[in-house]
Order: structure tokens, then sequence, then C-alpha cells
């Protein structure tokens, strides 16, 4: 599980920890769609298999880009949180989001908030964030 | 080489183009280092494998990312250029660089390029992306 950055370079060092198919998804579904769980990451749509998962969480957990707990109101569960490492990545993620609603004439992504976007980017990252003030 | 979109998320559809270890490396060697052949790519650092590199040329092709012409200045050459599509993820490369740079203590972007990147991303963005104006 240990890591070789393959160069200091600032966008392969990123790459390194999270360029792959899954671990932005996670991370989508922990910043923005308030999900905390294991089960929450596997329903979410996408089809992502335990196992790569599991594999997943561990690697953000070791990069340190989410944190795992014990669930107080259900001492089996583990509710995974974000750290601010990983909400440091929001602007990326606008970023992605509204390159994507571009290109994609499917989107998903919501009008208002494409249009928030391109009205406030820096605000609508602040709202982002907001829910994750202690 | 068809791609079967996950869903129509905009993050999985920007991973289901881009999600991979050396796709973004390629687009950074175009866009921000002026690299333009097939073994400016091979030879940029990180050691991608020529059949590795093929490969997402290829897709990046594929996907309208980058053009392919013959290089006027020497028939036998390939030369490789980036699409606006290409283009318009230099907001996003630029917030990778950020975020690789604050939390990459051996980091090699460089300080100016990260000053100037806090000062005023909106112009580095810009200016980045004039060199390719025809």
């Amino acid at each position: 599980m240990s890591r070789t950055n393959r160069s200091h370079c600032p966008i392969s060092f990123a790459l390194d920890i999270f360029g792959d198919k899954w671990s932005l998804l996670i991370l989508r579904d922990l910043i923005f769609k308030d999900k905390s769980y294991y089960e929450d990451f596997l329903n979410a749509g996408e089809n992502i298999s335990t196992n790569i998962l599991a594999n997943r969480l561990k690697l953000l957990k070791k990069e340190g880009l989410i944190k795992s707990s014990k669930d107080s109101s259900n001492n089996r569960k583990i509710i995974y949180t974000p750290t601010d490492k990983a909400l440091d990545l929001i602007p990326m993620i606008l970023e992605i989001i509204e390159w994507s609603a571009k290109y994609d004439s499917k989107t998903e992504a919501p009008k208002e908030f494409i249009d928030m976007l391109k009205k406030d980017r820096k605000l609508l990252a602040k709202q982002v964030r907001l829910k994750f003030k202690e």
C-alpha cells in the first residue's frame, strides 16, 4: 500500500493519490451527497465493486483524505468523513462539474447548480464546505 | 475503445475520460510544457510506457481532447495539439496544481507560479490559453 511518487510535478502528485476512476466518486458522495457509510458508497449508482470500494477507502484514509470512526448512534457502524485535505479539493471538483456540464449533453448536473457555479464559484465552494464545520 | 458512461453524474463523466494516472500528464505536457511529439511525452519524466502512451493518445483523440496532424517541418512526424475541449480543462488543472503545492512538501511547482495562481487565477488561465490562439 505504500506509494512512490512518480515525480513531484504537482499534477503527477495528485494523480498518484486520486487518479483513478473511483476515488473522486467516493469523495463526491462524502462531500456533495451527504453520504457517510460503506453501503452508501456501494449503492451510489456507478456500481463500484466491494473490493474496489474497500481498497479505495483504505487508500483515501492512508492519504489523509478521509477519517473513519464508530457511529455514535450505532456502535457497529463505521462513519466516514472528509478531512480538510479532501475539502480543499472542492474548487477542483467544481471545475470538473462545470467542464462536464458543458461537454456532456446528458449531464445530470442541475441547471441551478451550474448557474450558481458560473455566477459565484467562490461563494458556492464556501457553502459546500460550511456543511462540514464542527 | 468505445466508452460507456457509468452515469451522467458530471464527476463520473469526466473520470470516464481522464480518470487515470496518465491522460492528464499528457495534457500537462501539451498545454503547460509546450510538448507536441510522441517522444516528448515518452521522455516526460514519469516513465510512461510506449503501449500506455499510444493507448492514451488514441483515447484522447477519440474523446476530442487532442488533434494530430503531419508536422509541416517534417512530414514523417506527427504533431499533437490540444483542442478547445482540452484547453477548457486549464482551470481544473490549475486547481490541482495549487492543491498539490499545498500538500506535497517536495513539490516542483515553481513558487512564482503558485503566487500568480493565488493572486489572479483567471488571468493566469487566460495567459496559458493565449499560447494556443491561432
